[in-house]
């Protein structure tokens, strides 16, 4: 696949250089206004306004304004170009959009833009479609690209052999400095940007790499194998999940890392470039696990699609809120006799979820980082209990306290059992905040522990046990002392 | 400051190399088993074994290590080593350990650390010091150490003036490849690792960039600025926060930037490879906050830090469930009259809660990665609405119907009034996922609007309102209709 060609290589206009990026910073590049100014252009299918709004901006802002617009605008927008988009503003698209987009190009259009792009960012435009379209875009194709597409779509999604570029420069140990310069000033086939060269063994492996920083620092003489770093090379098998990719991106501060086939041969690379990216969905997608949302949801999402991925979520926490119900219901009479006891039931139950989504929130966090393994998992458990506790206490002697006044104050018994009431709040509150550290900690580790994602369906079991454990045990206490 | 001595550049044993990384991924590196064997060597100061240990680790793992272990066996390493540990290890901490092994630390040692490591470094390790402390640390350094220094400090925190190395190369628009080349292999005082050449102008001010690898295709008599690109060189203004920074590279896909001050002019770089920690942390930011946590809490916090930073959330969380247990202290005679209304209303509120944090998980998300901006706002806030509303209207449905059914069955009533409360249920149901939605958007962007973080206390403030809501739509409505 050769070079992208680039959209716009000028200098900008000099008095924008600078202020550029802060006005994007402030929603000024894609404000209102010019979003608006930009549909009224497609609506009146005037292609030389809509170029002349957008010739200016980087390929990615324009991907950002295609999700700013309206679906039959960005329908009328492609028309409009012609039926087909740039590859540079294609690779950059969000995946909800990129399918609605590529659906409505040409194949052959689709098949231009692919083989502009480098393997990975073609491989990225391909995977979502369904098999057919597949077929009759790389059908388009050259014999090259469509075998490098088939090869990198026979990877896992999400796998180290799907993220990689096929193309690299690898050299074996005994070349000088001057013999890579020489051959990179002559190859066509270098991929757009780098940032090593990888050091091989005659059986392809890779052995070290020599930073290009270090490569143009050292005379041409230099033997790379005396410039070439092993410990800062790692590779990177193609089966590995792009998780444990950012990982050792982000541990070790990788820029670009080798990827080898199952014969430890160099077959591939990635660079730091599509891992930021990985590194926030990755996190993103806790984030959105621990809030009960599917991680492969967006804004462009229909409203019907929206429903569809709450919905399911939300049925589990009906389900346990009707398990909750049915232990309020066993002590209806003790309600009945002191209706105080539903006025307060939920803030004992509402504090444990709280504590309990906390904790659960640290844990999931640290288990990402392997901040938190194996190594000091007794340790921290031990920790989250006795937070858990204390926390329970100073808001055991508060929320007694008050308890014990609002009831007294409110005549809804003598000194006794308010008092009383008092101590079976306190008690409660112990008790569902020692429960919250407990479950926030030892579910997500048991769910890892069960090759399941910690972040999924951790914070509906801590909650649901906070609310069942706050419910009985505050008013099976009450019923106990009260009545 | 000069470069980094590296602390191990050999190859690793051919067996090793391509396996390890994988291994780690599995917690074998650091297993429980590895780390008891550190601890076991610092205990009985068995310099030898430690070190037999420790050698082949990365500086990154060195630092996991570090986190890995108890306080006093982390303080009997430095000893063992010592009195301090190399600077590669240091920079590579996570900043709540940083803190405690400095002050362990001497002056002089962690002076001559901070001299061997780039600016941004070197910044990270003193910046959480006190005064005092970091004064006679700088007393040692060579006078334009310290310059640079207290420069780097001058700027905020979390500002890319501090993110920033001074250590970088540029060259006027003129220059040829060979010249830059010839150069590059004459200087002394470059950083340890670079990607680019920034192109200036007669008043340093960056003009364009040339990636490495661009300069290294090149024949060597062209000029710079024939291959040089402004498209995607982006100058960073020093006080620009790092959360924009962070949005900036992986918005342009950025391996480097240049830092301008506030004449424009270049006065540093940062690369990639911090960015890549920042995002995650900046994400990560936003799920503690949604999870009513500190951002810059670890589990190397004490038990008393611990409770104390999550004792505030709690405590904020108390205020409002009491506000919600006034809201039903209003129905207290409903509730007396009708035992089932108090074991109905949680359903009702915690449903309200749930839609209510996913709409402000996928919004906190989205204004994060600027998906939501002031031009689709007003659209996505109609989305969210509806979504609220028809998931509203499905459990609304199945609540009211199983509502109705368990009333009746329990004897709690007769036919109509288990009808009534069916109805009852319903409508809170529908009015409350409508509530949520319409919160789970509104709070966000309110927040964000006002200029405060979205992410932080927007929960907390979303769970109010469905609680209250939910309380009051459900037992409200219940009064009217069935006494």
């Amino acid at each position: 696949m050769s070079e992208t060609a680039p959209i716009e290589e000028e200098a900008r206009p000099e008095n924008e250089t600078s202020d550029s990026d802060a006005q994007f910073a402030e929603d000024r590049t894609l404000s209102p206004e010019f979003v608006r100014a930009v549909a009224d252009a497609i609506e009146a299918e005037d292609a030389e306004a809509f170029e002349g709004l957008t010739r200016e901006l980087h390929p990615a802002d324009i991907a950002d304004l295609i999700g700013l617009l309206q679906e039959e605008d960005r329908e009328g927008m492609i028309t409009l170009l012609g039926g087909a988009l740039h590859s540079e503003v294609l690779a950059e698209l969000e995946e909800d959009l990129l399918e609605d987009i590529i659906e409505a190009m040409e194949p052959a259009k689709v098949a231009k833009a692919v083989a502009e792009l480098d393997t990975d960012d073609a491989a990225f435009l391909l995977e979502d479609l369904d098999a057919e379209k597949q077929a009759e875009i790389l059908s388009y194709a050259t014999i090259e690209d469509r075998l490098a597409l088939r090869a990198a779509l026979d990877f896992e999604e999400e796998s180290a052999g799907r993220l990689m570029q096929r193309e690299f420069f690898a050299a074996p140990a005994f070349w000088t400095v001057g013999q890579i310069i020489d051959r990179l000033r002559g190859t066509e086939e270098l991929p757009d940007r780098f940032y090593e060269v990888f050091v091989v063994d005659p059986a392809f492996k890779p052995v070290g790499s020599v930073p290009l920083s270090t490569l143009l620092k050292s005379p041409r003489d230099t033997v790379i194998e005396t410039i070439m770093t092993s410990r800062d090379m790692h590779p990177v098998p193609a089966v590995m999940d792009q998780e444990e990719v950012a990982y050792l991106f982000e541990q070790y501060n990788l820029i670009s890392a080798p990827v080898v086939d199952d014969a430890e041969r160099l077959i591939g690379m990635i660079t730091v470039d599509d891992v930021v990216e990985m590194v926030r969905e990755e996190t993103q997608e806790d984030m959105l696990a621990l809030g009960g949302v599917e991680a492969d949801t967006g804004l462009s999402d229909t409203v019907f699609e929206t429903v569809r991925s709450r919905f399911s979520w939300l049925a589990v926490n009906l389900a346990t809120a009707i398990l909750a119900s049915l232990v309020i219901a066993l002590f209806d009479a003790a309600i009945g006799q002191v209706v105080a006891l539903a006025i307060l039931m939920p803030i004992v139950a509402s504090m444990g979820g709280n504590a309990g989504t906390q904790t659960l929130t640290v844990v999931v966090r640290s288990l990402a980082t392997k901040d938190l393994t194996a190594s000091n998992a007794a340790r921290i458990v031990f920790r989250e209990a006795l937070v858990g506790f204390l926390n329970g206490v100073i808001f055991a002697v508060i929320m007694g306290a008050l308890a014990g006044v609002w009831f007294y104050m409110s005549g809804w018994g003598g000194e006794s059992e308010a008092m009383r009431l008092g101590g079976v709040v306190g008690a409660a509150m112990i008790i569902n905040l020692l429960a919250a550290g407990l479950a926030g900690i030892l579910i997500p580790i048991g769910l890892q522990r069960a090759g399941a994602d910690p972040a999924v369906s951790s914070a509906v079991f801590v909650t649901t046990i906070t609310d069942i454990v706050g419910f009985f045990v505050f008013l099976g206490l009450a019923a106990i002392v009260l009545l």
